[in-house]
């Protein structure tokens, strides 16, 4: 159960990240949805590695097939298998990890949990995994596009170590995101992103920082509480993403130095809808959508891998240096940007036909 | 599915804040554990309402009993049910709220999604709905007991608004954190939470903060990579709980400015095991543990309850004013630790039966 | 997770035999249906001991009470607890039972599973557990009433022994089932079969029997393939049931005698319906209902409890005699028709939600 | 969640019969399990078509390729891809069936279904789906020879049409079954059976049978009541299988014709072990296995392909007249004896490690 997300719209990813292969495998998605391969590899390509200067040189065109559940172009209601080929592995690039741990990487929990690790890169743990969810959420993408027409999710990088974007959520657009290669919306801060990124890979370092994820057009009446409240679901989804270590909503947690009397979010009527006149509650109450555009954050740690020497131990537990080689990203969030989509994609698409089973 | 939580301990909570009953069907729970409502009760006396002067004067004993699932004092390993009877609810303190939906609950949100709500207080978005999770906390507790003995979770007020706690994870311990009402085990910042909340209520205001939470002898490897790793388990438990606006874990959004060689933690080994120098990955690395203190932060808003006067909406669709009665905790932080224990408990008792079952 | 059953209309049931009471939780009910408690009484009626002179004389008036989830008669969407006080159990009547595992009893398999059991009755073996099916399924008629009006589920004896009923299944109705004490729509059979009983019974004896359950007015397009096909749920939930040997649908085993030209269901066009001449496959096709009635019977073994003396061992590995005392019935058969219509009745109304949810 | 089976032995088959690839992800497996594609192999080469004269002459070599999971020839923890690509595709010999239902085929419910199918071959109704049920349980089959050395699992036809065969369930063995095409250890009774299938499939006709299945071995406390029993859960795999009526356990119907006296089973002491005299309950009572043989029967209807001329009906609402071509089994039975042993596997595998899990 360890690699599966969703209750009706239900992934199981698979593949390591120096196997052959990884893919996904996607159940109870609705038919008669048009969906072809160019429809996946658009999202992929956001998401593949070697796409810019600021990331990762691992060269992966990362190609996907489908391989089962669409039939003339649709798709037919029954699982959806989608494949991607691994090109550019270079095990041999990962033989010292075979007899040290990297620091701050899930070598040593790995080989604690159970008893054995594909060492020979990230395996499981690496964020290439995530290819098999950036798939599924295409998919995904089309069945809000049939059933919540005018949903928009759109994230994007908020912050770089101290570097902070000015970013509208109310208007906030996909192609602002786009336009840098950072995929910061604040051009000029996007500008300085990218040249701090440049400066500290040239360091052998790495930096993290903050995505904000907006999402506008959401009905009202998604989520289930108690415990599967559309926070919840959504705040799971972020931190199985790799490097993530934090997650909030709406005033999340700078939203706790103020009174209930500055928190609070007036209801009013706008053309016969109910809504509210700010939106610390980040557009979910009580669990459940309100029609709010729904606003979250996740922090991102820096890349574990840096080209410095670094004390650690090995599986025989002698301590031992280790200084990394391979091709790496020094900064994450670029790419991580599709992938919060992604995750976001596919909880607010499991809870519409959640939502539509018991409420229709 | 929606008040379900656990994938072999599960448990399933019903009933409503002013509805006659509460309570909590636990299924999967090992046989042959000592279990008496005496354990139970210990906890719900620590999450029950009207225990101190700094929350809500509600006054229920919240005496539970336990249904099915124990023999002769041990348990069957068959589903247990325990039962609260709600014995001071006031339904008809809620009488305006049929007509108005209060900010920042859940009022509105419940209507939109299932067309009708109980509207005599708060259903089950209300604090009340945890008493089941806190009551299958106390039988969890007596899982990890058996099969990680040493394992202790400890969680306390790690601020109130503006006013931050300092507190050592390695050696907080449960007395400090009860000797005081506010559950804060700083005890100088205790006593200014303590008047700080004071006299907030007295202007009928709200306030929120953030409960810190560590565990301690967790063993390596709990936690299922890819989805339900450790700390997107814990986060989706922590905001599944009312008020919630964020989940953090070991340097959460801070760690966001640091660099890579700053951020790492250094293996090196102690009396035979792996240990890391630092612990900023907050005892899970790629969603597993790794031995070291799990230590993470929740972000709680401010009570949504006030007793000003607010603008909202009614269910016809008419702005309106509402100003709140009734008897509501002005912070919910101190009766929210054991609540956030308990859903770290239920989490980790979860993870140490699905290890079990696999990579025993 | 091993006393909960479906998928989206999920009951969690709870209790034991001789334990102070028994009941259920059900998640995931749509909101807006009426309900009360006598819709639910009703039910339970019909397969509480005591109703009449060839069952159990336990004297069980099995009251219920709603615990949650219901507001102004109708349900809220949230869970609903319902709740059933044992009144006369006797567990002095099993003290036997604490040396002596029952032949063809759980006794020993309980003990060897979970190293202890509840030796005061049946605990969760008893068809006293069924109470639990039986409330959600009542509730569960609600949601069936509302999204498939005209559907019928309607259960009756078949046979007894080898007293074998002839059944109309496209005629059959309810009241001719409850016409008689033994559940056998064939009048002159159910005479017969009801003095079998007696004399059964009189002699210390047991039999058991088949059921038959057909369901009209279902719509085309229920079930799930691969593995949830309707009759692979179907299967389950009646082998789910205490002292079931056997489920067959359609043809069932008797169909394996037949050549494909003399099995096969020929299409035809009525009304505008697609309509099978035959109905071999009872009712469903690659585990997808046609829309033709749903036809399928369950084995039931003769009850266990025998008031013969027999060999069998205790706990401490000695042979020892045993003979029956207690209250038992000598043919579980006409209590287990609302049993048998319960599990129907749950299976379909989860996978109407089901259908909603993906094909709608 | 229709194409997922298991609750911690958890697979996911994916493929179309005509499409280009059939496989299966496995999730949950332990670690550490040695494991090839040859080990897989072996069990597919069982079930594939062009294996003998008497079955389908579709050539399919069904060659494996494993994808994920496994790491220098052991399992890593991780999910378990494999794949097997259609290679004797031929889509263009269906046709007709655009445009016609198959009688007693899924042609007409996946269509009322989903509203639309691939008509090209059964699609997911095909029993090519079953290569990804049985690749798994060639991984199952790893764990069950690690954690319950001594199981075995033997399956065989027990009748064709009126054919009834001879079989010890206690002695036979797996190579008995292996010795003739039909895989029916009753060697003058296979003969005849065979003689028979290429009798009626010369006439263009079909016939069905019975699938017994005995396994030896099995550790008493594997199945979770009150649902998960464990004969439900054998019933529910067995009845997801294509062209299966029916399922029966130990005494099944014929049990229902004995008295209580006559059917109950005896305990008596063997070398410290509780054992049964009889076993009419099939190795279950109480839905846990009780140490002894569980043994359980599955009705195959008689293949609904056919290549008489028969009446049917189009998508258009027509009614039509079809006759098959194409490559069919004129009888599946020994095809489908590796298909039960796989479900088989694949169901005492997720019970041994949910009782791992709860009663270590």
């Amino acid at each position: 159960m360890s690699s599966q997300f969703g209750h009706l719209f239900r992934i199981s990813t698979w593949g390591e990240s120096h196997g052959g292969e990884v893919g996904v495998v996607v159940d109870g998605c609705p038919p008669l949805l048009e969906l072809s391969e160019a429809d996946i590899q658009r999202d992929l390509d956001r998401r593949r590695p070697g796409q810019s200067e600021i990331v990762t040189p691992r060269d992966e065109a990362d190609q996907c097939r489908i391989l089962s559940g669409v039939f003339q172009g649709r798709t037919l209601g029954t699982p959806i298998a989608v494949s991607v080929v691994n090109k550019d592995a270079r095990p041999e690039s990962y033989r010292e990890m075979e007899h040290a741990y990297r620091p701050s990487h899930a070598d040593y929990t790995y080989q604690a949990k159970y008893g054995m690790r594909n060492w020979q890169g990230g395996g499981r743990s690496s964020a290439r995994e995530t290819i098999g969810r950036v798939a599924a959420s295409a998919i995904a993408k089309k069945v809000l596009g049939a059933l919540c027409p005018g949903l928009e999710v759109i994230a994007y990088v908020k912050s770089i170590q101290n570097l902070h974007a000015e970013v509208h959520t109310d208007s906030v657009t996909f192609a602002q995101v786009e336009s840098n290669i950072v995929r910061c919306p604040d051009q000029a801060m996007a500008e300085r992103m990218i040249e701090h990124i440049k400066a500290v890979r040239s360091e052998g370092d790495s930096v993290g920082g903050v995505i904000e994820c907006v999402v506008r057009g959401v009905p009202p009446g998604l989520g289930e509480p108690v415990f599967d409240r559309l926070e919840a679901d959504l705040g799971k989804g972020m931190l199985s993403l790799p490097a993530t270590k934090g997650f909030e909503i709406g005033s999340g947690f700078s939203g706790t130095i103020l009174r209930g009397s500055e928190h609070n979010d007036a209801f009013f009527m706008e053309e016969g809808k109910v809504r509210t006149r700010t939106n610390r509650s980040g557009g979910v109450q009580g669990g459940i959508s309100n029609g709010e555009p729904i606003v979250f954050r996740v922090a991102f740690k820096p890349t574990a891998t840096i080209f410095h020497s670094q004390q650690t131990v090995s599986p025989e537990g002698q301590e031992v240096e280790l200084k990394a080689r391979g091709r790496h990203d020094a900064c994450v969030l670029p790419r991580a940007v599709p992938m919060v989509e992604a995750m976001a994609v596919l909880v607010l698409t499991d809870h519409v036909l959640r939502q539509r089973a018991q409420n229709h």
